[in-house]
């Protein structure tokens, strides 16, 4: 499957998120990532950012879509190599 | 169409993004909305982006999804009634 994960994330541990995100998908934007991943690789990520965030904080949207979906992108084209902590 | 938008607006600009972008869609999270458009609706979306944000600054991802996705939240469920500025 295709997801797609949009956080918002306390400054404190937003680092963290990105970084094991990181791992797993492919950086977007800001605050999204997106890949394919099995259905365990998602089980495994869903699992992991509950250990990471606080859930009484912190919010997390995981898309799961069946394929990588067509996007237009307007203005910049960000990738992974900007993207440096 | 199902579209979700995500953006990574300069802090000059993207009150203007927000705004428009609330005109039309739902609010998700940070800075993501979603929404059912028609193609006419995603045309004029895509064209008042561009008109609002720098495109040698500014970012905006549109995803095109044939429906709404599954979708699973962790931690807080973010809404538009907390979104005021």
């Amino acid at each position: 499957m295709y997801v797609i994960v949009v956080y918002d994330v306390s400054v404190e541990r937003v680092n963290k998120v990105k970084k094991f995100l990181r791992q797993h998908l492919h950086w977007v934007q800001n605050s999204v990532f997106e890949g394919e991943v099995t259905r365990a690789e998602f089980e495994r990520i869903r699992e992991k950012i509950r250990e990471l965030i606080n859930e009484d904080e912190d919010s997390v949207v995981i898309y799961k879509l069946r394929s990588m979906p067509e996007r237009k992108i307007i203005g910049l084209e960000k990738n992974p190599l900007e993207d440096i902590i």
